[in-house]
């Protein structure tokens, strides 16, 4: 069933049944203390291992190309993360991802500040290529990913942000998408923009990119978007505050592939259900916080102790 | 005088001991700021970092092969963490611990995930032949280390917790053991197991390590073990949700860096007691946390704040 | 006009100005979000991220060869800070440092540790030749950095403090500079001394370094200095407890590139607010803070909250 046949009444069931398979989820993660590799950048490890903790699973920062044979076959699911990215880690992302792939591992890609260089970007087009199952960015990394997945060889354009979670109305995006094979440039900038605008401009590329590469897609924004190239699902969670504490992109991502690794024959469900949990702790968190770093402190607690209250009437997940 | 001689009444007069003794090492600490050389992961490095400025001391995180012949010579104690391991920095390891042992220089290894492949285990091992003062691990790690150094060409198994110190009743603790040459696996699993037992099962493998390796050998668990071959001690301090705290197990280890450099011909009292006080500090941090991040927050505060009457009140030191 | 030449009234207007100054250059930050470049130390990352981004900046951690000829010309400015140098990492900065100067883009160095090694010491004086726009270091880096500069070949000290803000009145100070190739020694050792006098001894190294380098040098301290070679200006604020939190040191640099990012003309004012601004914010997080780690929490709320009237009265910056 497409989401075009779908009744309104189905719609309305799903979106209830979404909380409790959030709720669901969790709970799986915290009984499993499942194996999650994370080859990642040195900005997000701490608050990513401790995302990761907090929800019940068992971070390993192993990234020797050395270790992955032996290694990598035992995890539950591989977290790669570009940010810090040189040509002394790529093999080591491009070997953990084909044993993943071979081995029917799930692993997730993270393409931070995607085009940031040429060079960037060819090794993340080379990642996406070893089938990742789910890609999550903001909208700029996911709409340059995009047009270079369409064979631009050169895509080039500066996110504003690094690596945080792009939330709330008066988000300053700036994406200049810049051809320079054809020397067109095109680009969108825009501050005090209309932020659920902002992730929505975003909802064709990431579509386009789910379909070529066949991976989940999910655009970080103040609406996290999910699909898999038909369904767009949508999570309505989090704050804005969020963007002003370094990596907490990088860890939502590892907390995607935490999700999917409790359920990986539904990876879509997994990744929005991430999105919106980790959303829901940052609401929380933010009744206590005076600033980002205790946001940031608070966020993590509330992960530990997120109850089923909290998550049944806090999740808020539809179609888009 | 070895364990088997002593009275009940000598044992218990050196059970009130040993907060005098944590103590004086920690007021030598805050007055004598030594330098200690952290050559760590990527993960640890901030919390490392934190936990020895908040107990009195001087951390350098330099690592640079270069840098050995003119830094190393100067520092009060090593500390070594291989958690993010890769062959580049191996030769600094290895240089490091050379320069230490050859100058008398106190040094400690914290073997992490020791037996997450073929590859670490080799290095470790090297790493244990370079005499080191003080190895300090989990039981997972012990046993696979003690293990390894039998001579086992290939000893293989996945820890369920990485880079955490495991404390509590409730730890979920997985430990398989195989020697791929003989094809003969062994493993102990438990989930909800008596954490007692956890660490005590480790007594063997660590007094076995420390007398085929000439250090002390600490195993963390709900009660932490130190030995030197033939005597045995515990510290009864800390609390369960260290373990949801990336990089406790690493800051202890250089904590324990610290304490050795001041009471360098006592690395077992020195081991012992610096186990203990971070276990004080987490039991008071535990009083105000509400979860794992308020936790770590208070945790390095408390370190920095100890006085006098909350270490000889708490520190739960014994025979075992 | 140089500081010989000003009247009591003109200094004293300068001085009343400065809070004016300071709060533009943190109103101009927060308007523009402008991306900097930082090449630092692993340990530092978190905490430097974390300070940018509540500063209203956009920290990009990226330090790979092959990207900065596509990225390092879209930056406002960039932060070079050696804390954890190695030779793979050095050609980064170089080549990061020549497209900054070549570009117009200012540029800052924090020469961490300069004396722990002669390869250091060569580093880094490899990285003054390309022209950094400011150089920020505690009294002992500039002081060995300025000898250094001078033409000694071999000058080694260990600085008993790695990558802290050394501030308050109980600071110890372990200072000796060797000249290898005189096989001179002399040395600065103070235990409890009047840390004023502390970076008031560094002035003049400070002052030399600068007309060298055509830099502004800046020393932290309990008074921070900051000079161009000629006027010498005093930032009063901050806590002795700064010294306590890992990295806050190399933080302060990179918010120093961050103001002078938005003020690229004037150099000297944009450092020494910066200096005044982040010291601001450790005076009203101390007032929070129960230890170290609450204070470093606090530190980057206060600095992501500050408002105009706090700057206002507190912003303490005269002529020296």
């Amino acid at each position: 069933m497409n989401e075009e046949t779908k009744t309104f009444k189905e719609e309305q069931q799903q979106t209830l049944s979404w909380p409790f398979k959030a709720w669901t989820l969790l709970s799986l993660i915290r009984t499993q203390t499942s194996l999650i590799q994370c080859i990642t950048n040195f900005v997000s490890m701490d608050l990513m291992a401790n995302t990761l903790l907090s929800s019940g699973a068992s971070p390993a920062m192993i990234h020797s190309l050395q270790e992955i044979p032996d290694f990598t076959p035992n995890i539950k699911s591989l977290c790669i993360n570009i940010g810090t990215l040189t040509p002394d880690w790529l093999p080591s992302m491009k070997s953990a991802a084909m044993v993943a792939t071979q081995l029917g591992i799930p692993w997730v890609l993270d393409p931070v500040a995607v085009s940031a260089s040429e060079y960037r970007m060819k090794a993340c087009l080379e990642l996406v290529g070893l089938k990742p199952s789910v890609i999550r960015g903001n909208a700029s990394e996911i709409c340059a990913l995009g047009c270079g997945s369409k064979g631009a060889d050169k895509v080039l354009f500066i996110t504003s942000k690094f690596c945080t979670h792009i939330k709330g109305s008066t988000v300053y995006m700036e994406l200049t998408i810049r051809n320079v094979q054809t020397d067109v440039s095109y680009g969108v900038r825009g501050q005090g923009v209309d932020s659920s605008h902002e992730s929505m401009d975003a909802v064709e590329a990431a579509k386009s990119l789910a379909r070529a590469s066949g991976a989940i897609v999910a655009v970080s924004g103040a609406v996290d978007i999910v699909t898999d190239g038909q369904q767009v699902v949508g999570a309505h969670n989090g704050v804005a505050m969020m963007q002003r504490i370094t990596a907490t992109g990088c860890a939502v991502t590892a907390l995607i592939a935490t999700f999917v690794a409790v359920d990986p024959l539904h990876p879509l469900e997994a990744t929005v259900s991430a999105l919106s949990i980790f959303g829901v702790a940052g609401e929380m968190a933010m009744d206590m916080a005076k600033g980002p770093a205790s946001l940031r402190m608070h966020l993590i607690d509330c992960l530990y102790g997120l109850d089923q209250t909290s998550v049944l009437s806090r999740v808020n997940i539809t179609s888009i």
